[in-house]
């Protein structure tokens, strides 16, 4: 029925994903993702046409998708997370409306949210979350670093706990080290922060450290960051961000 | 069995509340929360004891949630969106270190994630958050006025997508009106913006409109606002972010 739901899949197993993200491809006729996430989808959800790509490929998976549901069918873009924060929701409402304007079919898109790793990153950690805070990606692949840097820079100033994603890749293994340099400026080494590993597996893992301690963590490409305010605390093992005036008491 | 589960229900109904939070609230002997969660729950979940308490008394919630747990009974606390976004996770954590320090029974306490208004509204509004953003909160009660003013400033200087929650309160109808002054200091009045209300129920509601359209709107407290980056955009009504480098195409 042309339409594409971009549908967040949440952290982990199929305990992490909503009834409406599951309803949403249980209804599709097409399933279209990274490879790994169909793949967990197909065994759930058996008997659909499915397109996958390599993780790189993401604007010919968004064409191919946009191609089945001009064609008439309900497709259901699967993302890790949630499809709105890094994932493939712009691009396909971006590529979406420039083939409408060249006069292919109208497609119905609607983003099905699911639980992105800065909430369930910091529900593994404890409750770091509680007050004001900035996601950032440290890839570069379509961000220029100097504009990463200045979102640094700022979220420090503003004393505001801070997430990031995509702390490391093979490209750049050194951009958490760097990113750790440029908050150091600013925020005190002691200063609490968390790694959240894994998240929804069974593997996963929560470390609470200092901001002295992350810059030489080699965290890999299955964490995610975060950076304490400056009065986040370590209560009980946990990573724990006051929610304001009770910081005083 | 001494346990306290901090659930997100997430932002509307059943189908928005993941399985693992479903799990957790069939799981617990006690639901405690705002009336009105709590109220949502019982009909889903029958027979359990249930603690309410009004909206203002989240550290007499936590206590009543902590005496429960300690007398050896599994408790649900009940949040909407999420429990460690502006929500109940910090004060239990906080309350429950300080408990144990004082001879009390230990407490296990684990935090079920569920979908916080910055990533539903951002679904119901498009694809804003598909670069970096920051999370303020435009409530004084617990955070310094002085200090949400800062960290606006610096969100903006950052170009930042910024989400603001609790845009309205009765006591101090002029929040939102203040926010978009400050902003407007760095950023044009075309950026663009949205405002999500009651997500995930029956009658939600998305309004993308201009940051100066925005200042003089009246949005009440079951709204989440979205005030885009430089590269923000109105595409197909939705409310889209480039991810970066694409912006330039």
């Amino acid at each position: 029925m042309n339409k594409i739901f971009l549908v967040g899949m949440g952290p982990g197993g199929p305990e992490a994903m909503t009834p409406a993200a599951a309803e949403a491809v249980r209804r599709a006729d097409v399933l279209c993702g990274y490879t790994l996430y169909v793949k967990l989808l197909e065994e759930r959800f058996p008997g659909k046409e499915v397109l996958t790509t390599p993780m790189t490929q993401e604007l010919a998976r968004c064409q191919m998708a946009l191609e089945r549901a001009e064609a008439g069918k309900t497709v259901a873009m699967v993302c890790s997370g949630d499809a709105g924060i890094y994932g493939m929701a712009g691009p396909v409402l971006q590529m979406a409306a420039d083939r409408k304007m060249a006069g292919y079919p109208p497609v119905e898109i609607e983003v099905v949210p699911g639980i992105t790793a800065a909430v369930s990153g910091a529900a593994l950690l404890g409750a770091p979350l509680m007050n004001d805070f900035c996601v950032i990606s440290l890839s570069d692949l379509l961000t220029p670093w100097e504009m990463i840097e200045r979102r640094l820079r700022c979220a420090a100033e503003g004393d505001f706990c801070i997430v990031l994603y995509n702390p490391r890749s093979k490209k750049r293994p050194d951009h958490l080290c760097r990113a750790c340099d440029i908050l150091l400026e600013s925020r005190a080494p002691e200063t609490v922060c968390g790694i959240a590993r894994n998240i929804g597996r069974d593997e996963q893992e929560a470390q609470v450290l200092t901001l002295k301690e992350l810059r030489d963590a080699e965290p890999d490409m299955f964490c995610t960051i975060f950076v304490g305010a400056s009065g986040t605390k370590q209560i009980g093992g946990r990573m724990v961000t006051p929610r304001g005036y009770e910081a005083k008491r």
